[in-house]
């Protein structure tokens, strides 16, 4: 076994992810929980670090990369955030040691929108950004689906501008706590392509309409039936497609968009932007998340 | 004191409201209270009405006209829908009575749009629009903001389609159960009327982002402060410009609607439709269901 050359760790709200790599960037070993920022700032965050080293048998000398929330006002260190527009290259210089450590531990800075017409922050998509494109990226239209979609435009590496769509965050409150719930309720794993498509096609179309879309997964079901599966996808087809009707603004439906996703968010954004004839090219968005700790890790530790 | 002729019920999801009327339609007395049908379905339909009816010293004989999810499938007695295009003055004249009861109670029927591409239903608001309009009404846009807001285009008497948005429900998740919960924690009464306007006029011009404005409650407080009022304030504006992006298609923003609300809804909705310059005649929304009921029971009776 190859000796270990860092810790790389994507701490997020609610999950958190740990990469024992050498000094090529090979993974040596992985850990992962639900100890996220929200269970670790409980637990404490460095309590809940040293628990995955140890597991994994790390050397008390190994450093450590982070990004994500760990680095937030309410997570372990604040990390701050880098101003648009933001070179790629800027993360791993900005990021920030955490005092006092036994071990050289940085956390990653954010990027931050400071546009009065259109505030808006990110924290862990740019590690993302950078594992996915590098630092010297050309132009790229970068779609991050999630609880808060990003999608950002990048030119030469820099982060000219972004966005951040609770897209994520309205499909899982309209279908749980609203009268949606019901229509859904029993929805099975399958998923129902043709009601999906349909619903990423109208709210693409007249994405006004979104609100009154949304009540049509109801009465639809109660004038003609349909299964709680058809409903959920209805739901997420609707939230998805008033959110590419944004995302795909000017030219980007024909030039095309660099999608960073993994599992069922990979599967359905791809197919919404395959039904809109959307150009895709996708890359995993761990992988991506990794790759970006990793370019950081080099970038500070000359390894 | 005059004697009283019949009594009109509206019986919301939520609600209870009861009126004793004289035949020229005077209201002798009232009752209010929070046993709607999801409360009444538990202590059971008869009861509820009862209770109410002794507390007036209701006569025996006297009948009882109800309008609302009384008459939903999960209802006292399931009223059924009329089809679009539905004339107001079938309404009456589907009431359904119910069966067994020691008076005669009737409830009125809600109004359906089986049409696959844009399916709908109403109950209860069919009511308010026979109040509002009469049964031979001249072209009317009508807007009923609500939980589920109701848009309904009815020329001389007749609904001829309509749309529900599920703007106020959005509002209650997406301000109480997501991250922008934090943003608008400890509002107080005060109305931001600037940020208000502001957020409509945003939506109404740009509704494919109605995510990402509504994400910008939280990035805008997090990056230049601002008061959980003013945060509270842009999420109804967003959701009520977003509703009325499409709501105000084609020529009615030249031509104008009429808005059936009262109290905070009334005042919002009016002052959004003023902000986009929209001619607005407004017409209390407790009053036209009590009107509704009252021409229905005229109707119906022959009083």
């Amino acid at each position: 076994m190859n000796k270990a050359g860092y810790v790389a760790v994507d701490w997020g709200t609610s999950s958190f992810r740990l990469w024992l790599v050498d000094p090529a960037g090979s993974v040596l070993g992985e850990r992962r929980s639900q100890e996220g920022m929200m269970a670790a700032g409980k637990l404490g965050f460095a309590t809940v670090l040293q628990s995955h080293l140890d597991a994994l048998g790390a050397a008390n000398d190994l450093p450590v990369i982070i990004c994500g929330m760990a680095g937030a006002r309410q997570g372990w260190v604040e990390a701050g955030y880098i101003d648009t527009p933001a070179h790629l290259a800027t993360v791993p210089a900005r990021a920030v040691a955490v005092p006092g450590a036994a071990r050289d531990i940085r956390i990653l800075p954010g990027i931050a929108q400071r546009n009065p017409t259109a505030p808006d922050v990110m924290r862990g998509e740019e590690t993302q950004l950078l594992g996915a494109l590098g630092m010297d990226a050309d132009n790229a239209v970068v779609c991050i689906p999630g609880t808060h979609s990003k999608w950002a435009v990048v030119k030469g590496g820099t982060v000219e501008r972004f966005a951040t769509f609770m897209t994520g965050e309205l499909f899982s409150v309209v279908s749980r706590e609203t009268i949606l719930s019901h229509a859904v309720a029993g929805a099975e794993e399958a998923e129902d392509i043709g009601a999906f498509k349909s619903a990423v096609v109208a709210a693409f179309d007249t994405p006004a309409l979104a609100a009154n879309l949304l009540f049509q997964v109801r009465s639809s079901q109660l004038l003609y039936g349909g299964s709680p599966s058809a409903a959920r996808e209805r739901i997420s087809g609707t939230l998805i497609g008033l959110e590419l009707a944004a995302g795909l603004a000017g030219d980007r439906r024909r030039s095309g968009i660099t999608l960073v996703a993994s599992g069922r968010l990979q599967r359905m954004y791809q197919l919404a932007l395959e039904t809109l004839a959307v150009p895709v090219r996708s890359i995993d968005a761990e992988e991506a998340a990794r790759r970006g700790l990793s370019m950081a890790a080099q970038a500070i530790w000359k390894l």
